[in-house]
């Protein structure tokens, strides 16, 4: 047997990213002990009775103690307090990550409670779904996934390889870039996506003329494909708007811009212009399906979930 | 065996909900010879290629004469074009139907051509893919969802029921309402999705501060998920756009309005606005999936046709 690669790891949280962490390290022996902790008692429970660890705890303090790595897995807006609760015992040597969807802001509130001889690398591995909680994490879900580092200009190379290794046994994509980049791409490929899928279900919800029952009845003609990203956890997304607020502004602006846009080409019946967007964004689906990142099958093979035979 | 429902059936149009027909009547045994008949030569060679019907035509005309049950599938601009070439050739007696997603825009088009004696039932059955032309076409399609009717004023009942019976036997729920109920309640659940769909795609490509390659690289994080229907059939989705103005303005404006708000409580940091309105969407996509209309699989179910097994 492989030896592992971290004596004990401490998970911070314990919903989708951190239960799925926990089911990963398990599968692949990535670690000898799995303390876990969250802050609520229930949660904390539920993952003992699903025996996502080795050792549980509503005390961070107490799972970091002598952990070789520790991943906080909390809605941003809590990195700081998090931060603050552990910073004292962190072992020395001991490489401290986070997985938040915003860089920035997790470095300015985590970086400054970080004790001298801990290893604090900002990472976000872009995998998820809908779900929440303990119960909805899988080991598969970092399966060919990138994680992204943003590194601070004095981060030990040692490390961050270490890290890395770590993250690939869990298999994913290694990528690094500085905070603001990364808070900008996830602006656009992320944080833009779910907040106009918000916006739009929201719409629908707030209609006079066409009733709900309608929308949810219709709904397979477009307006399911975007209930997904709206039905994702509300406090992990209040917090990303929160946090990541100025590239967020500026990627609403230029959606907002280029609607108007084709606002007034369907006012004005411009059919070529519309024709022209509708063929350049066909293409940008294949490059994603080439670059492995969704699969090819219709309707994002409900089709094969509802008719496993055909 | 069962007595087929009808003698002949006339698909005009042969591309994925043309060609879904095709497939579901040869299944169900619901025709005796099913004529196709479509403008492009080289589509109707694909179409004799995969053996969809029993004849095969570029003359429309042609392919109606006879038929009980003439389905036109085109784009919806091409309705009233199509209506006057096959026309004279209808039979008395015969049920003319559509497939179109704008309906006050079709019957203005078609009823003007249609001759005394035949019935004409406005009819729109909600299902479809991102995947367009005759190889995409599959006969479960309609399988669950709704068919939705626009009778007119003077409509045949019994027309009415044998059209119902035959989207029926397709898989089809049948509901039925005026068509500007309709033409609002698909701008809502459909063409305002696919329009933002199309928009927020052709956003992203255009970027200068994040690269092509890192929205297709990244793009699992929610991204994706809008370029489903960012990769919908151009011409289709140009004729809608122009085929149901007033409608799709109305609902562009209401969303408009809904994300100018959403994005004021981004810039000034109201997390209790954002954290209610990402909450309410959740019940949302509950709904749907309990009603059938989207399964509770994560991401769709991609998982299930990525890792099968697991």
């Amino acid at each position: 047997m492989v030896e592992p690669l971290l004596d004990r790891i401490a998970l911070i949280g314990i919903g989708l990213i951190g239960s799925s962490l926990a089911r990963v390290v398990r599968r692949e022996n990535l670690a000898r002990h799995i303390a876990i902790s969250t802050r609520s008692a229930k949660t904390l429970e539920r993952a003992e009775e699903l025996g996502l660890g080795n050792s549980y705890t509503t005390d961070p303090a107490a799972a970091v103690a002598d952990a070789d790595l520790v991943v906080v897995s909390v809605p941003v807006g809590s990195s700081g307090a998090v931060a603050e609760e552990i910073a004292p015992a962190l072992k020395r040597g001991a490489i401290l990550t986070d997985v938040g969807s915003t860089k920035s802001s997790v470095i300015a509130q985590m970086a400054p409670h970080v004790p001298e001889g801990v290893h604090f690398i900002p990472g976000h591995p872009l995998a998820g779904t809908e779900k929440s909680g303990p119960d909805a994490g899988f080991a598969e879900l970092f399966e060919n996934r990138w994680c992204i580092f943003t590194p601070l200009a004095d981060t030990d190379p040692q490390a961050l390889e270490k890290l890395s290794e770590f993250w690939r046994r869990c298999g994913s994509n290694i990528d690094t870039m500085d905070a603001e980049h990364h808070d900008r791409t996830l602006a656009i490929v992320s944080h833009l996506p779910h907040i106009i899928a918000y916006n739009i279900v929201g719409t629908a919800d707030d209609l006079e003329t066409v009733t709900k029952s309608e929308v949810i009845k219709y709904s397979a003609s477009g307006f399911r494909d975007f209930t997904r990203l709206a039905a994702s956890d509300p406090t992990m997304w209040r917090d990303v708007c929160l946090h990541n607020r100025e590239a967020i502004l500026e990627m609403l602006a230029r959606f907002s811009e280029d609607l108007a846009s084709l606002q007034r080409a369907i006012r004005w019946g411009e059919g070529d212009k519309l024709f022209e967007l509708f063929t350049r964004t066909r293409a940008i689906r294949r490059s994603i399906i080439e670059a492995g990142q969704d699969i090819d099958a219709p309707d994002f093979g409900r089709q094969a979930v509802e008719h496993p035979k055909s």
